[in-house]
């Protein structure tokens, strides 16, 4: 059976991700960094990793994708997971005792409306939702409280004071799975790849028409500036395609009007909520 | 004079963009988030708020840009920080000592290869570098060492052991400055703006073809899909240019080929390591 590794500790968004994504049963190991993470892939210790692309804590698109290019290896599928931050602290605790929340920044963040409520409560900043939940159980204190998911709340044996306390309803992150080789699945409609352009307008929409001529829907861009080569930037693109045939030719005509070019994977399209 | 607020400890590169950015002796205030520190901004009690937007260890642009609009604020500056870890630990500690290393899980991340050398010390997952020296300085241990900046190291008293470990010799943050009200000062060549298209090429390239036209160079684009409307991008762009009439013909132009359309601010653009 394969095994999957992700960057996080249980009850993380990141283990979520993991089981949502593969089958019931699958071994999951931990990772204390996306490095690390992707180090027990290479070495075979893993033959998956799970890795944050989007609108993610911690997750920097231009780090996991420059880790994907180092190690060769490929996307083979993506998971969304919806973010929903929950008030927890020790069974029996309520709302009145609590002097001191922690979770990570942004869960702090994301939560501002709710704790606007209690401007007295220390705000206690940890590197992750699942270790603020982690603390409080390990605290035995009746006066602290965590930030984060449900899911961490039960692995953790913590009480839920609060649900759904983040700002926005709607909140997602996304995963991606990668493995050492590319997998062409059926109904592999999303296709991600990254190129380095001179910087003109020209020269990305002529690239973009390429793709769109192809029949190839252009779901994500992002730029990020070269910092040792002015004027040349670096793109990662997402498309969606509904043709089953390979885009071997469409790449060739890509490389012609790009400076580097890297195809990252073709896997199964998901939505979020899905 | 001027008040400015970031996110983070003293230490932290969110303070070395303040110290780089504000002329010496400008107060700074802390804040424990991203919203905590635009809500001091929002209530007067700073005047400029510090936060990333690019390749930061936190920074999620689309977090940032869609604070600044909830509180209607303005860029009106940015800040490159060179982000150059160092391996750090109480004075008259060595190496040969060390059994605990603490940073953020990315500056872990980011000296795989330097901690490859020293595969039996456990690693310990902080929300923040600078979080990592203060915690080190407080332990009073030989044993515990901590990846952070050189700041940090000064700012918690720490010896460092071994400088620039991260695998790349470049590696910038981006911070932003912005602002209640606008500011126009003479040599404002960046702009930042935000719409929503539906995503298709076709639609992006005209408005690109726009700024073009316009003579205003893109050097930045990031798409982000909008949870709750099908089909409907959140583009985040920056463009640089060197005309110095006010672009109000070319946003109206603009406004009538995009669904929304906010202007982020104009201020003066800098390079990394300036």
């Amino acid at each position: 059976m394969l095994k999957a590794v992700y960057s996080g500790i249980p009850g993380s968004y990141a283990e979520e991700a993991a089981l949502a994504f593969f089958p019931a049963g699958t071994p999951l190991l931990q990772a204390s960094s996306f490095g690390d993470a992707c180090k027990k892939l290479a070495e075979g210790e893993a033959d998956r990793v799970v890795l944050p692309v989007e609108n993610s804590t911690t997750g920097a698109i231009a780090e996991v994708y420059d880790l994907l290019s180092r190690y060769g290896f490929f996307i083979v599928g993506e998971q969304y997971v919806r973010i929903e931050h929950c008030l927890m602290a020790l069974p029996g605790a309520d709302l009145s005792q609590i002097r001191e929340v922690a979770s990570h920044e942004q869960g702090i963040s994301q939560s501002a409306e709710f704790l606007g409520n209690y401007p007295d409560w220390v705000r206690r900043p940890v590197y992750n939702t699942a270790a603020a939940a982690q603390m409080v159980a390990q605290s035995g204190s009746p006066h602290m409280a965590a930030i984060a998911s449900r899911r961490a709340a039960e692995y953790y044996g913590l009480s839920i004071l609060a649900g759904n306390i983040n700002q926005k309803a709607e909140n997602y992150t996304r995963f991606i799975i990668a493995a050492r080789e590319p997998e062409f699945e059926e109904n592999s409609r999303k296709i991600s790849l990254l190129f380095t352009l001179p910087h003109t307008v020209g020269s990305l929409c002529r690239v973009l028409r390429l793709f769109e001529e192809a029949g190839m829907n252009l779901v994500k861009i992002e730029s990020r500036p070269m910092a040792d080569r002015n004027w040349e930037y670096l793109f990662f693109l997402d498309f969606v395609t509904d043709r089953p045939d390979s885009p071997e030719k469409l790449f060739e005509h890509v490389r012609e009007c790009t400076q580097t070019f890297r195809f990252l994977g073709r896997y199964p399209h998901k939505e979020p909520g899905k």
